[in-house]
């Protein structure tokens, strides 16, 4: 470089007309016009128009510019020609008439284009993720990301947080998800595991008076890969002591808060509404909802019991539930439509889908003559259905009903473009229960994570009637997706051995797994809890991005591997033999 | 919890006297005095003294309480009596009179104490790391660490740095230090690694055009351990485009002068002296001076050249050097003391050693008649020495000399405390040679990595004259430890072949490793450096500490072992299974 860069190219302005300037960045376009070379010179700041005239020492290099190579100029900034200013560009006004330049680097013709819309297929870009990241709307989101993590620890660092950096070579503790294992080369024979939270970290720094901790952490997940799931991902772990979920909820009210404002410039209401879970089940058929748009799930159940309509009584009789989403101005829809969403019902599981339109308070359909007047007005009245509306109901067993029911709304509401854009809607979902059972391993797993407390009024049913046990948690919903997760944790070493015997971890298994968190607690652990949110989906949605992979700089394919760098790959057996390791014969 | 705690324990000072207030947290000491029951109540903030009287509704449940139980008092905040208020506690003029206890939780007596002094071995510290952090000395280093971080990144963000993450699972490279291998389940028979630093994602990101970034991230290197190494370490990561070494000093003496401003309240010279290597080489003997002390080294190879001291006249015509350091005062030492010196060397590979105590302007030694009076003057000139010091001498080769009389300086400055406490300097150390020979594997090797760029004017020496190549590296030295490195890179896809070419890796192997990089280059790399702090070292040098363990929280023994966890550990053949590996037989 002959030269130091003075401006970036997102700088100049009408302010420093007239002075002398050197900037360095990419060729995004060239342009020969009427003997003059225009280059848009582009950088992470912005783009600057160099004007190179056939006069400058700088043009016979000029010529020899094509698009991304790398290239100082050196020149005067000047005031652009009357009606050639571009208003939507922050260097708009100005021009660098370039006198000297020094090209930096070349560069072949990319693979993926830089400016303008993308059109290359994932996989690609992927490939190439070094040029796909330097596309404007990557760089956008690259830059939302960093500016939230800023945001984020300030707001911590302001509450007394202190961000602790906890080990990623830990023990493994198979719970649910299967961990990452790295073989010990020192200790032949035994592995470390990537952590899949630092959970059990964050409780020790409780029990060691920390007080108040955070970690903007990577966490590893060996999972089968689904669509945005990644095997390594960035969590915003924190935990508490002293604390009940009033204190969480308003402390991380105010971090959501404050981002949203910083990001958007959107103030969100406060303080969050909450929602039981028993309440999200019933009107959304989800522990997730999406409160953007209406269409709730109702319950006809009592209304329907008597009714003639078999398929609606018997189910009810038989103890189910009769329930529906009202699709306002759905009555347009065709036949094939409504066909359609009966099929795609029926692949759910359910046994049917019961279409009926409303025409003013009455119904428009030939099942009218199995109600009384009254349960169709009933019926209406519940759903608060208008003219021109389309109730669609389901009878089925409640755990197959509600939740298909939440599923169509949400498949209507993308489908009808209900879902209004830039809207942003937050809930806690509170009341969760403790366990669900697991027909596939027999027994009674945690929902949350066997740390959580229960409500001090079901302790006493942790072994009798898990079933009915609620849970301390709580998960932060917004826009449908959940973004934080967390509860209030046992403290207790007693009760922390009830769970594991309530869940059918043997006192063994729990004490090489768990041993020295259930140890740590016989020295003085305080009343804590804490919460994590999923960084990456909180970008996501902040960035208006749709996949994950459009807020991580480098991530894997849903098959989790890297088609830059091309890891996984395979390793030389003397690295193997060295962790005293052999590839299982036959694959 | 019954109540809401209302103030740490290292809040309440004279200003709230009279009101009520309720505190949470550790009992660190509990004496009863006259029917009095004090207890001197702990958490993170502070000590607060609470006293029971047997008036008081607390007092029977208070009679329970033991050292580390968690426990909540009520009470009213009264001034100490007359000569009973501490100076030295923020909290020393006041107690709580508690109307109200709950006891949140009870505690077994911890095996390591938390108050005072620790004097359990560091092994037990380690088991019950929970209880080690717990002490108020780990508590500060935990609070000067993450001060330390939210500093170093508000500075960075300030500059224009973006952070961004870059992945823990990535190509196994191995160069260097060995790699720590993930095994895929996905994709059996291949791993992923972790990674020694996120180097080539860095430069990926300048070549992506993100001009300035930076990660506090870990890294991972499966070394043989030493006594300060640990499996996984942090790193402050930065990399910036369009610069050269001259902007990054400039920046990062802001960063560190910053940082030590902020945690230590010291301003530091600026700019930082510049130490070429070779210069440091000569008067230090290793590439980290610590600076805090004179005694640097003195070549007297040509004052002796021609002396009747044959020991040292052959070595100089041999080719080799004659150098001392000069002992301040060292005239004292004991004939016990010099031959402990003269075993020492021997033991560190010299020949000998030569001490020579100086009395008046010469010197007092049966080794005078071999040295003229000229000789004997110049030596004591060239020495600085003074009536009563000691001038102590190796004559062997370059490298075994000069390397020794090194440590031979930093071990008679630690022995003779002739080490200044909190005295903080800095050097940076530059004009790095850019290879290596090892004998060891018959071939050069880079001193700092294959991406760092050989300045301009031996560029053409590459493959012809690798040992007289010099590298545009760095190093920032503080108390004679390497806390930074970095370099300005190879940002050109011909030069990095020719280096790989100088390093003796074949373009396929530099394929497969490096092929992405490679391929970078060739779409528009923007010149670019960068450098790394060692977080860990940083961090115990400002906190004052010997070792990096008291600045890490669950930090591994030297054999990479947790003591807390048992990590690593044996894992179930199932996960091995899955993975497609088994264990070698025979181990």
């Amino acid at each position: 470089m002959k030269w130091k860069r003075t401006h970036t190219c997102g700088e100049l302005t009408g302010k420093q007309k007239s002075q002398t300037a050197i900037l360095m960045g990419w060729v995004d376009r060239r342009r020969d016009h009427g003997g003059l070379i225009f280059i848009d010179l582009r950088d992470r700041y912005g783009v600057t128009q160099i004007q190179i005239n056939p006069a400058s020492a700088a043009y016979e290099e000029a010529k020899k510019l094509r698009n991304e190579y790398v290239v100082a100029f050196k020149g005067i900034v000047e005031g652009r020609p009357e009606g050639m200013t571009n208003v939507k560009l922050k260097t708009g006004e100005i021009e660098l008439i370039a006198n000297e330049i020094e090209i930096l680097n070349t560069s072949e013709t990319p693979p993926i284009p830089i400016s303008g819309d993308i059109n290359a297929s994932e996989d690609l870009r992927l490939k190439y993720r070094y040029l796909d990241l330097r596309r404007p709307d990557m760089q956008k989101n690259m830059f939302i990301r960093h500016k939230a993590a800023q945001i984020v620890r300030n707001y911590l660092d302001e509450n007394k947080f202190l961000e602790i950096e906890t080990p990623y070579l830990m023990k493994s503790t198979p719970e649910g998800a299967r961990d990452f294992l790295v073989p010990s080369r020192v200790w032949k024979g035994k592995f470390y595991a990537l952590p899949q939270s630092p959970q059990q970290y964050k409780q020790l720094l409780m029990v060691s008076g920390y007080d108040r901790y955070f970690q903007i952490v990577r966490c590893f997940r060996d999972e089968d890969l689904r669509a945005d799931r990644q095997p390594e991902f960035t969590q915003i772990d924190m935990e508490l002591s002293f604390i009940d979920e009033e204190d969480i909820f308003k402390i991380m009210e105010g971090l959501i808060a404050r981002v949203m404002k910083e990001i958007l410039g959107i103030t969100i209401p406060s303080p969050i509404q909450r929602i039981p879970y028993k309440t999200a089940m019933e009107k959304y058929g989800i522990d997730r909802p999406d409160l953007r748009f209406g269409m709730e799930i109702n319950n006809i159940s009592s209304l329907v019991e008597h009714c003639e309509f078999n398929v609606f009584s018997q189910t009810v009789k038989a103890g189910h539930v009769v329930a529906g989403i009202c699709v306002p101005g759905g009555g347009k829809f065709s036949r094939k439509q409504i066909d359609d969403l009966t099929s795609w019902t029926k692949e759910q599981g359910a046994k049917g889908l019961v279409a009926i339109k409303v025409k003013g308070d009455d119904w428009d359909s030939t099942l009218d003559k199995f109600f009384s007047d009254e349960q169709r007005k009933q019926i209406v009245k519940t759903c608060s259905a208008q003219d021109g509306d389309l109730l669609l109901f389901v009878a089925d067993v409640k755990k197959v009903a509600l939740p298909l029911l939440g599923d169509l709304r949400l498949k209507i509401a993308r489908e009808q473009n209900m879902i209004p854009a830039d809207t942003y809607k937050l809930a806690w979902v509170v009341d969760f229960p403790l366990f669900e059972y697991s027909a596939e391993e027999g027994r009674w797993v945690a929902c949350h994570h066997p740390f959580t407390s229960p409500i001090p009024a079901d302790e006493h049913k942790l072994l009798t009637d898990p079933e009915h046990v609620t849970a301390r948690a709580y998960d932060l919903v917004l826009n449908g997706m959940e973004i934080a997760g967390g509860s209030i944790r046992i403290a207790n070493a007693e009760l922390q051995a009830q769970m594991f015997t309530a869940l059918g971890i043997s006192d063994q298994e729990a004490q090489s797994k768990f041993g020295f968190l259930m140890e740590a607690f016989k020295y003085g652990a305080p009343p804590h809890g804490g919460i994590a949110f999923g960084f990456d989906r909180m970008i996501m949605i902040l960035a208006g991005c749709s996949s994950i992979r459009d807020v991580i700089a480098f991530p894997k394919t849903a098959t989790a591997s890297s088609l830059m760098d091309g890891s996984p790959s395979t390793v030389k057996s003397e690295q193997l033999l060295e962790l005293g390791l052999r590839l299982y014969e036959g694959i």
